[in-house]
């Protein structure tokens, strides 16, 4: 069987460079779990000895802390360094540049918004860069700008979210239109947008396809329901340990996709094993 | 006849401003003409000695030189200050400030798009503030974008027009999603909108609608179409001697509106004529 990956699958930039970064530090230890995937983080336990601080207590004098891709609010940066532990950043870019946005803007005086889930823990790490945190407004929504009280008019915004970008211009036009300036920061991720891209084009060329990530993971799922759109014989499995031969039986070329949070040693499994067929 | 006068008309704040400055300086001279309305010119030429250069070599030392409403070019203004002349800057300052505004964010190293007209003399002075000129852009049109070589990702852009805001929004909706920070400064002059929707509203409650403007401006033909969608009694003067009494008959209630370029002494002289019947 042949045997195609898609141009964009699996863990994007900031996971892969996570990865890199804890990988180099055998016997640290990182602040929350390094990325949202628990076989990558018992590799990186078993493999490199990279333990997993629940709680900033945890943390001694000397310890040689890694930071978590999705980053952390500044004052747990700043007590971690008073610490004397030894940090390692392992913040993805995407999330460090509007941290310095905020930080640098808020400084200027312009109030905030961050477009995002104010739950999330990279927006929670953004908005604590504010200067004054009750002018950092974060919404999700276009309706939620009429309960925000911006204390200048003069706004910056960013966006942290993978969430339309249509959402995000509409508020941007209302913003525009009622102040004085706003000054608007690209900083949408587009890793989910380009695995999903890759999906569409590739299923269209294939004759089966198979997409590898969790089953309740919602970006391996939607990988999932836009290949079934130009390809009716598009599986999708954890591991390898799913495959049913007769999937293959007349087809020539497999495509393959996977979520945002499965390793490529998982991705290599499944490759191996079809190529078999 | 009753008469109401409709809540915005005539000329806006910045020609009245330009109007009063020049009433201050007697024997003084205007650089081009202050304003669009050739009545308004003999009555300052008559009343008040304003006269009028066609050309920049035309200025002798000491005297004393207003520059006009639409704002001059920065190499003029320079020119004009060199020739030790009295300089009284009557430039609206919905113009002043984009030029300002393009003259810094040229400075700090951003690309500049104007949306207007480069034909226009405001925007001529607009541009004309930019450091490097061949990275301050002028387009109507979203279309024209795709012609357009930024030098820099980071795009500052200003408005220097009364057309739709829409298309303005739209224009930079596709700067945001292709460039690393656009920074969006809110210039729209709103005068002429706001004595559209003046008009609307008030040709809804009247009897009968007098529009004072001229016959080929197009602004003032643009008030009277929206007075006829509501008002099917709506005329169309230049001063009060076009004024017909049978269009009176029977009615209660006059609404009055001008275009821009109508000073207030013509509208009085329609309202004084119209009380009468």
């Amino acid at each position: 069987m042949e045997v195609k990956l898609a141009s964009s699958y699996g863990f994007c930039f900031g996971v892969k460079r996570a990865i890199d970064i804890a990988q180099k530090y055998e016997n640290s230890a990182t602040m929350g779990p390094l990325i949202h995937n628990k076989n990558e983080i018992d590799r990186l336990q078993n493999d490199y000895k990279v333990g997993l601080y629940r709680d900033l207590n945890e943390v001694k004098p000397n310890d040689t802390v890694i930071i978590r891709t999705h980053g952390i609010p500044k004052q747990d940066l700043k007590d971690l360094r008073a610490k004397d532990a030894k940090v390692i950043n392992a913040t993805c870019p995407f999330v460090t540049t509007p941290q310095q946005i905020v930080k640098k803007m808020s400084q200027e005086g312009y109030s905030i918004l961050i477009f995002g889930d104010s739950e999330h823990p990279e927006v929670k790490g953004v908005k604590s860069y504010g200067e004054d945190l009750e002018d950092v407004h974060v919404i999700l929504e276009k309706s939620e700008l009429d309960n925000l009280n911006f204390k200048h008019d003069k706004i910056a915004t960013v966006a942290q979210t993978t969430r339309k970008k249509e959402i995000y211009l509409d508020i941007v036009n209302s913003l525009i239109l009622k102040n004085k300036e706003v000054r608007v920061f690209n900083t949408i991720c587009d890793a989910t947008f380009e695995n999903q891209d890759a999906a569409r084009d590739l299923s269209k060329e294939v004759d089966v396809m198979i997409i590898i990530g969790g089953k309740n993971s919602s970006n391996t799922k939607q990988l999932h329901t836009i290949s079934l759109e130009n390809c009716s014989d598009s599986y999708l499995i954890e591991n390898e340990t799913e495959l049913d031969s007769s999937w293959f039986d007349n087809k020539k070329l497999c495509g393959i996709t996977a979520g945002a949070s499965t390793p490529d040693w998982i991705i290599q499994q499944v490759v191996d094993k079809i190529k078999k067929y």
